[in-house]
């Protein structure tokens, strides 16, 4: 029985979106697969990997039958792409096999009864519903997320606090040594709740969210889910339960010291001083005064790297040190051409990092011993 | 005391070249380094791996003097990639420390002594001794060089055999499934001589060789040794002892059965039909007949992929599986737009593969049973 007739391109565009979170190992078989869902022309492309559900939605179906299977997603995105561009691509579903066809190639994956398929089960009240343009949202995000910590015994650390206040929508990560702070005002915006999402929703948002500036996407929270719906696209990702530091208390207020700099010049000096470091602790000094900012670095083998920018600093001296990784990741995700750099005179202070053109920014980074 | 003063890429190229071979991990530490000569004006760059060897000359010294010394060729490399095009870079040795300066970046680099950097002895007799365009060198090793054998056993077939004849010079891969065969015309090549040439030596020649028509490259070759001189490059390479097999046994002669076919359509049609192969064997069968060449394969799923595509072969049928990686490899690795292939009515029997416009190529695969 047919279920989609379309271009290759057409196919692919929805499978693709989907197929991001599907782990090539997986405990549960089903998981390996795409459910598609089929009534009358619509079509429903699904992947779930128990934390984080995708649906995209397309309507070239073929028939008046409602239908559903699932079919190896890496497999059927890998034919399809292999394929020719012209020309369509026809699937159909005959005793338990998806026939994908095209010109005279021809392929019969094995499917499993969709039934099994295990699809999230959504809320059905949501106390905080918004909307804002999809290019904030992934600015926020971008601006954000590679402060979030990677399999942390802290898992609270692992994703990103999304903060709703009344017209206001902030976005924090932190992994202990660094804190990255972002807030965007969202009209209409009404809730006030803290939730955390998933290190992997954030980044299956990042690839999904489109630039264009008229672009909306709808935000629905509750306590234990969130869900984001935009274009043909649906993505519902439970919550990370736990007590997230107070963000408040970590970002300093009350520097009166600070600079500006080149934010391509800083990186790139960064960026060679980071080859002399050790391996582990990565540790660059920053020398401050005199209208100078020194980097230097200094490896096991005894080698050095010394860099000089003139800066427009010309108080007190400073002498601290960074792990130069947790400067490096702020510098490649933002886009500004230029950073404010913030401090105190005291080497155990930590640095605030923020942007001429976005008030809501703010980057913390602990100083380290070396 | 100053060694060179040069723009970044004027010190990146010569360098660059030689640290191909620098392995990241080395049980003798000064293997991670550069041998760096300077006599005068003349500078020399030299890498070795205790099996190959390569040296690149630049003219950018500063100085009368002669002095050598050997630094970490990696963090070398990656200083003077991170620094800016614009402005020279001037390195210095000064008490046992090698010293990066550009602009307001200074980094100071740990030596070992240029007396203990192992240096190849090389031969003071060639008894082979000839020229030929390097772009000619570089096809003959991109024709075969997929086919050699990776940690084989047979530490022979983990090389490729070059075969000199007078006016003539042939270049063999194999790793027992399969043998890649090309030959070219070599004007004042007078030896006969075999020669195994290391993988990793091939890799390399693949890299440095240019594609320059009008550029010639000396080879010369010794029982135990051979040597590439081109541009600015000296490459000198151990070579592998062992007996090679008998690649003209191995290339069947009086094939009568043959048709040409589309190389895109061929090698799409095989990468769509791969992805259905179980991950091991890779076996695709083909059936010919009818003028029609049909592609099949099954996995331990038991899905299926079919392609047709037709060719002018109205001879007897013939039913053969073939591992889908070496006829994907030999398709990846030549340039022509048709290729024949050449079979015997036999399920046992190679096929052979060439070119129209190269008699010189040939490429043998020993069917699977399947």
């Amino acid at each position: 029985m047919q279920l989609i007739q379309a271009t290759r391109d057409a196919v692919l565009k929805p499978l693709t979106m989907v197929v991001g979170i599907v782990e090539r190992r997986n405990t549960l078989p089903i998981l390996a697969n795409v459910l598609i869902r089929k009534q009358g022309s619509q079509l429903e492309f699904l992947a779930n990997d128990l934390e984080v559900q995708i649906t995209t939605r397309a309507g070239f179906g073929v028939g008046d039958e409602t239908l559903a299977t699932t079919v190896a997603a890496r497999k059927l995105l890998d034919i399809l792409r292999a394929l020719p561009e012209s020309g369509d691509v026809r699937l159909s579903l005959d005793e338990a096999k998806l026939t994908v066809q095209a010109g005279r190639s021809r392929f019969a994956l094995q499917t499993l009864d969709a039934a099994d398929y295990p699809t999230v089960t959504q809320s059905e009240q949501w106390p905080a519903s918004f909307s804002m343009p999809q290019k904030a949202l992934k600015n926020l995000f971008n601006q954000v997320h590679f402060a979030m910590a990677q399999q942390d015994i802290r898992y609270y650390l692992n994703g990103l606090l999304l903060v709703l206040e009344p017209g206001r929508v902030r976005a924090v990560a932190t992994d202990g040594h660094r804190l990255a702070h972002g807030g965007v005002a969202v009209e209409g915006q009404a809730a006030t709740l803290d939730v955390i999402i998933p290190r992997k929703t954030i980044h299956e948002m990042q690839r999904l969210l489109s630039d264009d500036e008229q672009a909306a996407v709808q935000i629905d929270v509750t306590a234990g889910q969130i869900r984001f719906r935009f274009d043909d696209i649906e993505v519902v990702s439970k919550l990370v339960e736990g007590k997230f530091p107070d963000y408040r208390r970590v970002i300093p207020a009350g520097y009166s010291r600070h600079f500006d700099v080149a934010r391509d010049v800083l990186q790139a000096a960064l960026q060679r001083t980071a080859i002399l470091t050790t391996d582990k602790l990565k540790g660059v000094r920053l020398q401050l005064g005199d209208n100078l900012l020194r980097l230097s670095s200094s490896n096991a083998e005894q080698e050095e790297a010394r860099e000089e920018l003139e800066v427009d600093y010309a108080q007190e001296p400073l002498d601290v040190a960074f792990n130069v990784s947790y400067l490096l990741d702020v510098l490649a995700n933002i886009k500004t051409d230029t950073v404010r750099w913030s401090v105190q005179p005291d080497a155990n202070a930590s640095v605030l990092i923020t942007l001429p053109n976005d008030e809501e920014f703010k980057y913390v980074v602990m100083p380290m011993r070396i």
